[in-house]
């Protein structure tokens, strides 16, 4: 129904100094927003814009010797997700143009809900199209206006003003760096300062491991102009009500991120504690579903008083079933990267914490598992909602089908798993770990209302955006 | 002063089948007109059109196991020379887009003498450009006129009246496929029917491996679509004297192919009789330099009587000069590819036939190298006039100081080259081997008067294209 | 002073149909003792024995479809560790040879102590060498023994008459597949059932990983054979002491492998409680160093009743400190891969437990890094005592000098770490979380004391190898 | 029925500086001697032997960047011929050892014909193999003599005593540089002067590349020990009659090299002239088949007075017919790599001269290209007698069943391959182009009677090897 989904990770840099080295450690930093793709783009001293991207992790797609060649005192970065339809070389990002108003590159973590409907009037008025991305759009888009206003920030905000959907970008023009992110505030974007730099980044932890200070995270419709000195916000359109996308928090963030004045780590705790007081289980230990799950069941047992214990081996060696493409390498990947420790499992009764459900395969194949290695009772608890409905906004969750929750009771799925409970934290008190209130979040794919308009869709909030800016 | 030079080859194929052995096939043949990368497009099955392209010879840049997974019955392809400022893999060919009228594929062969010009007006208008290359700036040519005629071949003759220079293409739109040869004819096209299907391509030589049927050329300013069972010639427009290069038949193009009704090696066999009675010596032996000097001496052997042989052993692990990008690397190649055979060489007095000299460094050593093997005479013949200006119209000869004939005598430049005598073929003679009117041919690079206008140099045609298609 | 190390990991197997994707399974499951390179032969139809084996992690050394072209119901398998003077693709293994005897193919983990010695030998008697590896040096010695008896058991064992030092082998001659074990023993290898077919192999979670039934340890001095249908033992020199590694299940092996009767969690869990005895803090909360010291801090917590919180965020897209081969490189990957969280961290007092501390520079590091992230009291508890000696069987841990413990007092290096506190666990305690006799144990590396010959060093036991076997 | 084949290329070079960029020239300039794999070893100032080494032609199996990081004073080389069974990357040469007397490195052109009773004798003796190459072979008699004879030269001469078949080798034992040629002088070795050095290579043309002087060929039975400022013959076992493979004259080497005193131009030049005298036809024009035939053909010419035309259109981008591995490769490639040139052809009767008819499946398609140009008769001349006998020296033509004229009357390969009429030179009218007496060539492949004892086969000279050296 639109064009591809990006939940990735983006960057972009300002200083005094070569800034490649930094968006390269900062690329690894936030790798776990995406190991297809990663790329960047900086100004060199002979000012022309220069791009080195590639498939595969940062190590494999900017490999150190090109590296070494690139230059200049400012730049952006990304790293992509692995979408259905992204195999594509030619979505990798950056995407850099030649424009009438400088070379122009542009990294998008984000979905842009109405992409076929601006491509068809983009392609109406005679433009075309290399590439199927946001990324390319936003060029085009930012072209048009910038012809009219010949100033960036108009036309961003212009361009914000076509855009629908989740967007955190990171812009260069020359060598000028701008961050946006969406009026729902949907993708994180930060802020922070480094050694005479400046930085926009999907997650803080970034900035921590570039020894730099955080500053604060963008806000929701906001355009941030980072200089080596300094840095200018510029309020754009934003939505009276911000829409945080709650995944973040719950799984797709790092744990030592802060996403919106939160940290990740300590909601996940706090997660724990709520689904033991709404879910509680008489049971010998509590174990996480490493690594996603480790935060919530350390909550679980701190706030139910039974002994936490790491029950499953997990083989560093293979990816995440989460981040893998295809449903047939899913379950592939299950058995090599999981392995029940027996001490721990024998003949114990035991919660495990899971961050969310989706399909449920994963989820099955380890409670068959346990059982094998003698646990007595599996009792699953669920650090998020059941999730029942598709995210438009950048999750690649995509099809109603798909969602083992979708249309089933919970007893349903406890059997359809082989789990003797299942509990799901609820809304409320996934709410309440967030703390922030829930006209603050983004709970499409747990309560199917989403924040902005998607064909076919319950729409939450139905006023404007602001057009004051 | 311009865009990129390109050149290049090009094809383009319909028939009923799937096109992609015969485009790899025409590539292989088509290969001495550019090493530096390959491509082609085709229209799927199922409605897309498919790319695969990449750096180096077609077996590199398109390997066996990559093109097996493309299929379609039409489709383009291209070789690209390698230039100065040619390196960057974004400018590999077919250059693709989605546009309003469908997915666009273009390959180019020539150099477009407007190309600052045309890029900067339609930067102005607020198109932004990934590469900078000509067949990107046909594309959004292209793209702008269709949004007014929505007919490709209004479009394309609109687009034709923009660009100035020398362009032979080939365009895929959707599944239909076009040639189109500029108004003068400066570079090579040609029509061919294949079993069950036509072609378009740079050289006659890849019908015959194809074994198909030689058409005819494509006229200058002439558009063709081909299809599987007929193709459809449109007029464009075209000037009222044609222009085609010299080169092609001098040193360009392979021996076998026919272009624009005069076979190759034919020309070349009565280049050597013409400067056999032009340039005669007193010799024991004619040498040629290989390859590209063989039929020139053949036929200075036959007019002359004195026997033709091979004195130099060419080492086929090695590049030809001309082909390869820096002075650097050209002067390392010589004595690597170069070896005279003694028994050939040592007491005689020779003629070695060459097809021309440009910088001249090439023949000082290999005259260097006969005398070290015992050559009593080397009288040196050239199968083209001197050249003393620069090609605007693809071939990577650009400045002035880099010919070593621009502003020196015969003489001046036979004692740099250490030759006994020096002898080029006249403009009169060689317009006589080619057997066209000199007023059809462009002969820039050695007379210096262009059939089109360049900024700074004289302009042999001063009428305007036909503005009557 | 000797061959080069080789802390690897091996396995051998024979079934009853093609064992290649079960070998390639168990190299990932093993993946962890070795990611410098992986390889494997087996025994195909035609009476051959094929190899492939590359540099780098299994899923790039053994790639999907070079494996699919092999095929054999036998065969044998090696993951190397990178060490030093391993770069050498030459020495990737198994090493495969042809005898008189037939195709013979070695997978070596452990190190030869008397390297030297017997490579100059062998080199005396006019044997030339390809590489610098265990694998090829014990090809010659069995050649050498099976031109003597005829027998591969026979010639096994007189073999082990010559070998010192540590190694676990698993042997391929033609299509029958052994496992051998030193004397004392210091090397895991253990014995499964799977499918229709027998394994041997370094670690037991890869009997899990392929769904079958582990058997027993490979005692010390033992060959065994393994078939499809059964396996046969066979006794070698045996020591009357064994000497298992101690550093197996400090760190080594898998958390949910089983060596030598000990599961690997269960111990480093008891390690911890122990620790928590030895060594308690009064702090807020226990954090471990992750990956590795998890079970530790788990144990430690549940002895002293502190929280269990995990406080460093571990960057999964950076490899673990004692992997890499260099010091450098270690330094560099520190900030990349740990991050403090600091909602656990601040204003904590806290213990750190770590498996093991050999440079201390990681280490400093990580405190530097929890300090500045507001870290009240950092009290450092380890799970092993001093590593004070080198260790000669197969960990790359040299020179005294790396070795922070080595002549400084506990006082010292809590200095020079940065710590408030730091202890370690004792000997006996280590003894006693491994419920082993102390005399059944390497200690070397913490004791200085060596279970058998090695110039220089001290020897723990005297007595001979048992002769008659 | 024996070891595997090699008609390769070889060079060792010592000299005063580092030998690296003399050794990859010169590899390049023997590159035509084999293009599968290519390799290099250099002995450094660390007294220690390099080696680099890989698949495919030189410029990518010693790629820039890994030579410049290889440096020493001498140095030895090989480039490896295709054969059926050489695809293993193992097989890549130089062969390196480590041995009691040094490292040793080994590079081989020929074949060992009787490898496998050596291979079988080694075996028993307790000796194991890496690979199945000669090379090997060479280094464990070696290796074995050594430990006897303490002494290169001794050592070499009973290996020599061991050796049967056809060897041309560069021996390296760390510092020291050798050349061996076998007792009949089957392939070639000649030894020039170069700047400061000293060099062994397979073909003279290398020598002119490095602006060296010839000194002379390697005599039968020869071991020559290269120095910087001097070389030391050593004379070795020979036989009585010199056996110098006919081939090379023919086909096999570059035609500015002189083997044994004859040019190799000169011989093809001259086997053209008997030809003429021989198997004169009626025709307009004399055409070779290019690259290999062109100097048999102007012979022809001279000597027939009849005109030189190059009527093909060689494709260099496709490889010689007679390189490629298999048949089907082989079919595929003609059609791309030949085109008639039509005005040559066009009406035309000719002598089409080619070096040698081996299958006749390549001739047959051009003739047929020929006829469907307009040729009106072809005729073909060959400058070699009709291939009846397998080489067992290293040419891989191996089984009676692929020569088209084994067992097939004149007429009849005419037929199969579709000429006028075919005309092959005679035994006597080769021996005289080579003007060597008969009795000091290889004529195996032509007469089936070989110089050394071939199990099956006709022995030509009984007379036993020159024991007195």
């Amino acid at each position: 129904m639109t064009g591809p989904k990006h939940s990735c990770g983006v960057v972009g840099i300002a200083a005094t100094y070569n800034v490649v080295p930094a968006l390269q450690k900062t690329l690894m930093i936030i790798q776990h927003r995406g190991q297809e793709s990663a790329g960047i783009t900086v100004f060199n001293d002979d000012g022309k814009m220069d791009i080195l991207a590639g498939s595969g992790l940062v190590q494999v797609a900017l490999p150190s010797n090109r590296l070494a060649e690139l230059k200049g005192n400012s730049g952006i970065g990304h790293v992509r997700y692995p979408t259905a339809d992204s195999k594509d070389e030619k979505n990798i990002q950056p995407f850099k143009v030649t424009t009438n108003f400088g070379a122009v590159a542009v990294a998008h973590n984000g979905e842009i809900t109405n992409y076929d409907e601006l491509e068809a009037k983009y392609l109406s008025a005679g433009y075309s199209f290399t590439t199927n991305s946001g990324s390319e759009l936003v060029t085009k888009i930012l072209s048009k206006h910038m012809s009219q206003h010949n100033d960036p920030i108009k036309a961003m905000k212009s361009m914000m003003g076509e855009l629908e959907g989740s967007y955190a970008l990171t812009i260069q023009i020359d060598n000028r760096i701008f961050g946006i992110r969406d009026p729902y505030g949907l993708r994180p974007l930060c802020i922070g300062e480094i050694e005479e730099g400046h930085i926009v980044v999907s997650e803080s932890a970034a900035i921590d491991a570039l020894n730099g200070t955080f500053i604060r995270d963008v806000a929701p419709g906001e355009i941030i102009e980072v200089m080596h000195d300094h840095f200018i916000p510029h309020k754009g359109p934003a939505h009276k009500h911000k829409a945080n996308c709650m995944f973040e928090w719950v799984y797709f963030a790092r744990p030592d991120s802060v996403i919106d004045e939160r940290e990740v780590y300590d909601v996940r705790k706090r997660i724990g504690e709520i689904l033991a007081r709404e879910c509680p289980a008489d049971v010998d230990i509590i174990m996480p579903i490493p690594d996603s799950g480790r935060a919530h069941a350390i909550g679980f047992s701190i706030a139910s008083g039974i002994p936490y214990e790491e029950g499953f081996m997990k083989n560093r060696f293979a990816e995440r079933t989460f981040i893998l493409p295809d449903q047939k390498e899913r379950e592939l990947a299950v058995s090599m990267k999981m392995n029940p420790i027996k001490s721990t499992v024998e003949g114990k009764r035991m919660v495990i914490v899971d961050d969310s459900i989706v399909r449920g395969t994963t989820l099955k194949k380890l409670i068959s598992m346990l059982r094998k290695a003698g646990a007595k009772e599996v009792h699953v608890r669920v650090g998020s909602p059941p999730v029942i409905a598709p995210c438009y906004y950048g999750v690649d969750m995509r099809s109603r089908e798909q969602f083992v929750a979708n249309g089933r009771s919970n007893k349903e799925v406890c059997d359809i798993i082989g789990a003797d409970s299942l509990g799901y934290i609820s809304i409320e008190g996934l709410v309440e770990a967030i703390n922030k209130p829930e006209s603050e979040l983004c709970l499409g794919c747990v309560s199917g209302k989403y924040p902005t308009r998607i064909p076919g869709e319950t729409q939450r909030f139905q006023s404007k955006l602001n057009e004051e800016f």
